[in-house]
Formats: C-alpha cells, sequence, structure tokens
C-alpha cells in the first residue's frame, strides 16, 4: 500500500523566471524571499530560469544571495547554459562566431565549446550584446548564410528603470534580415531551455508550474512544457511594452498574481 | 488630325536602378555609357532611383559624371531625398531623431526638416547606418514606441566587392522588434519614392519602364506603379542572394536582360 502509493507521488517542480518577478534589476522583489523561503519549507524544488545570456549561473547565484535568496549554479539555467549544452549534445564540433556577451562566451567555452572568429566559423550563436554594432551584425550574417544560426533567445525587450532597452530578439533581427531565420531558438517559450531539467526530472511524475512576467515568453513556455502557469502582472514589463493585451488573449495563463508574494497563497490551493 | 496624335502621344520615360545595373560599386557596368547615350538619343528621359540613402544626389551626380554618364540632380531620386519630401509635406513640423548616414542627413535638412536629439524628437527616420550599434538601435525604438517611425527603404542586403554587406532593413528590423513597425517605408516597393517624380509627370500621357536587379524590390516596384518591368539579371545580389528564386516567382518580371548592354535592344522593340 505504501508502494502504491510512492508510485503515485506527484513532485510538483518550480520554472521560476528572475527578471521582473524575483527582482526588477538589482532591487529585490517585495516578498521574494519569503516566496523562496516558503518553496524551501514545503520542499518544493525550485528552478530558476532566465532567458538573459550575459551573466553565467555563478553570477546569479551571488546576486540572489546579495537579496537573501539561497541558490544553487546546479537549480540556474540561464538560455546560454542551455544554448551550450545543446550545441556540445548536437553539434560536438562546431566552431562557433559569439554575438553576446560574458555569460554566453563563458557557458559556451566551460562546455568545450570552439569559439572563433567570423571567418573560422561553421555556426554563428547570438544573444544580447549590448556592444552590437553594424560590423557584428555583418559577420555574423554572413556566418549564418553559409553555416549554422542559433538563437539563445528573441526577447524583444527588457526593463531598466527608466524604459526599455533592445533584447536579444532585436540583434537577430537584425542578422536574420541581412542572412535568414535562425535554425533554432533555445530560450522560452521554447522547449530547449526545458532540456537540462528534463533530462534529471523527465522520467519522474513531475508536475511543472512556470512562474513569470511575459505572457509570450513565459505563458508561452508552459503551454510548450505542458505546465501550469502562474503569470506575475505587476512587472515593469506589462506597464512599458507595447501590446502586452494582444499576447494576454494567444497565451492566457491558467493563475494570476500580482507579485511574488501571492505566490504561496497560489500554491497552498493548487500544489 | 496632327492636335489629335499629339493627344496621344505616349511620353516613355524610364526609372533606372543604379548599383547592380549602371555600376557595381564604384565600377560603371559595361555597356552603361552606350545605353545612357541611346536614350539622350531617342529623347526618352531617364530618372535615377535609388534606395540607397546614404548620399547626396550631388554625389551621384559626380559618381555618375566620373563614369562618363552625364546627370543633373533633378533625375536623380534617392530614398533620403523622397523621404524629405514626404515629411515635409505631411509632417512639416516633425522634429528629427536620424539613423542614417550624410546623405540622409543632408536631404532632410535641405528640406527644412528640423534634426534633433533622440530625447527631443517626435519622429525617427532610420536608412543604412554604417555606424549603427547598440545605443542607436535603443534610442530609435524608444522614438519609435511614442512616435512616428519612418523608413528609408528595408533593402535586407547589399552588394560589396567579396560579399554582402546588412542593408537598411537590418537596422530596421533591429528597431522594430524593440518597438513596433515602421508607419511608412518610403524606398522602392513602395511608390512614395515615385512621389517626386508622378508630381512633375503624373498628368501628362506617360508610360514608365522600371529597369532593375532586384524582384523584391525594383521589379514589385513597377508592379505597384503599373510600369513595365525590365529585370537585370546579371547582377552581383542576384548571385549572392539566398533566395532569389522565391522573388522571381512572387514578381515576375515583364522582361529580362542579361546587363544593361541589351536595354537599347528591347526598348527598340517595345517603344
Amino acid at each position: 500500500m505504501l508502494a502504491l502509493l510512492a508510485v503515485f507521488k506527484i513532485d510538483n517542480i518550480i520554472l521560476m523566471d528572475l527578471d521582473g518577478v524575483v527582482y526588477f534589476g538589482s532591487k529585490v522583489a517585495a516578498g521574494a524571499c519569503e516566496a523562496m523561503a516558503y518553496l524551501r519549507n514545503r520542499k518544493l524544488e525550485c528552478y530558476f530560469v532566465t532567458n538573459n545570456s550575459t551573466q553565467t549561473r555563478r553570477q546569479y547565484v551571488s546576486k540572489l544571495k546579495k537579496m537573501g535568496i539561497a541558490a544553487d549554479a546546479g537549480h540556474i539555467i540561464t538560455s546560454a547554459y542551455a544554448t551550450a549544452g545543446y550545441i556540445a549534445k548536437n553539434f560536438p564540433g562546431a566552431k562557433v562566431y559569439v554575438v553576446g556577451e560574458h555569460g554566453l562566451k563563458y557557458e559556451l567555452k566551460r562546455a568545450g565549446i570552439a569559439l572563433t572568429s567570423p571567418e573560422n566559423a561553421d555556426t554563428v550563436v547570438a544573444g544580447l550584446d549590448r556592444k552590437l554594432d553594424y560590423g557584428k551584425i555583418s559577420d555574423a550574417a554572413t556566418v549564418a548564410r553559409r553555416g549554422r544560426f542559433i538563437a539563445t533567445n528573441t526577447d524583444a525587450t527588457f526593463p531598466v528603470e527608466n524604459g526599455l532597452l533592445p533584447g536579444s530578439g532585436a540583434g537577430i533581427s537584425a542578422i536574420a534580415c541581412a542572412s535568414r531565420n535562425p535554425d533554432v531558438v533555445i530560450g522560452k517559450p521554447n522547449r530547449h531551455i526545458f532540456e537540462p531539467i528534463e533530462t534529471i526530472h523527465g522520467h519522474k511524475n513531475a508536475r511543472y508550474i512556470v512562474v513569470g512576467d511575459r505572457y509570450e515568453t513565459d505563458i508561452a513556455f508552459a503551454m510548450e512544457i505542458r505546465a501550469i502557469s502562474v503569470f506575475v502582472e505587476d512587472s515593469p514589463i506589462n506597464k512599458l511594452a507595447v501590446e502586452p493585451a494582444k499576447f494576454k488573449h494567444l497565451y492566457p495563463p491558467d493563475y494570476t498574481i500580482r507579485t511574488i508574494a501571492g505566490l504561496p497563497r497560489l500554491l497552498e490551493k493548487i500544489v
């Protein structure tokens, strides 16, 4: 009887977005620490899943630690990390030209992938690059025309204190216009960013709960992996973005909370 | 009887693309001078119509002169010139933030349009800018989100000696991703670039003949303004571009010639 119960036990695994949910830029969200403490007390496993490819997983660990949130690198999934894993698995000998920042280059190198100049590359990997310029767009397009084109994510924008900045998607649109669309996009809403977690939990009776503040990214991702979706509406992106209503219609969330402070009460009901 | 004939006289007006047809970069196309001499002898009026917004009309006059081709500025229509005319006519008080090069800034100023910083602008005008960077994309997107967004043209690429470089369309795609699509695109295939010519000839019995090397730009433009289209197939863009066949299917030309050297013989038949 006990054995039977054990078979039907379902693990609830939280896939938590970071920017706009747990913090806003460098400011921790009110109630975030309490929500994390609640998950810990309930023994609910939580992965932090972010499309941001500019920082390493270790940088996220220390960023969260400063905010009073304990996390290990194994529970931080960035689009850079998932991209590195995807290339190491599918194209192990790839010679990669990177358009992106430190986090992406670090994770690729750590996965044993060779980074090279555009002349010698057979693959371009593009993520957010705040030093993007015409020369990089041109080089990336040249590589994409003759080889593979892999995008970490295609977020259109991200919020900062006084507005929105162009996301990874802006640079990728420029490269794509001058060459062709990416072969694959790794980040949310695509399931490739889920693969590192699926490898660990895919065989279990696991139910995933995605918490995020973007319809077209987080909620669409939840639909893609058949997870429960929790939309966090009180985020800068939803005040600043041009057409959130359009995306709300396309990707209706299962649950909506105002801020992460409302997560424990919701989980009390649904877990 | 003579009067009647005069009424039905049709002016054939050539709208001639430049790069890839009359010259390749700084190299005049074989047969271009002879073709121009033929037009002059036949008294066929010819406008040079280019989506390139980086140079002024005067710069084109001297460029063509060096190649042995006589042209006056009044017969050179650049997307920059047409954009300046469009804004002067439709939004005379516009305060414009420019993403673009000298030719665009010059034509806008010449048309009496105020150029300003992104903070003070109500309109962003974007063309090819080979010094494009992340900051310009970000500033342009910010202006586009709160004001007008006007694109000189959306050419994906342009050919250079050793390959393709990103065209105006690449930068505009980046800005559009981070904000929204342009309100209006002036250059070919759109008819706005035709407006300066239409103003002069629109009342006459004029038949237009578009000569160009891009299906999606020149031939589509000919279809847009109900002109006869002549496709010049032996151009670098048609050897280097990724999917010319797709566009050939969408925009079938009326006539195809290998190079501009074949134009006089074709015009002998159709004019």
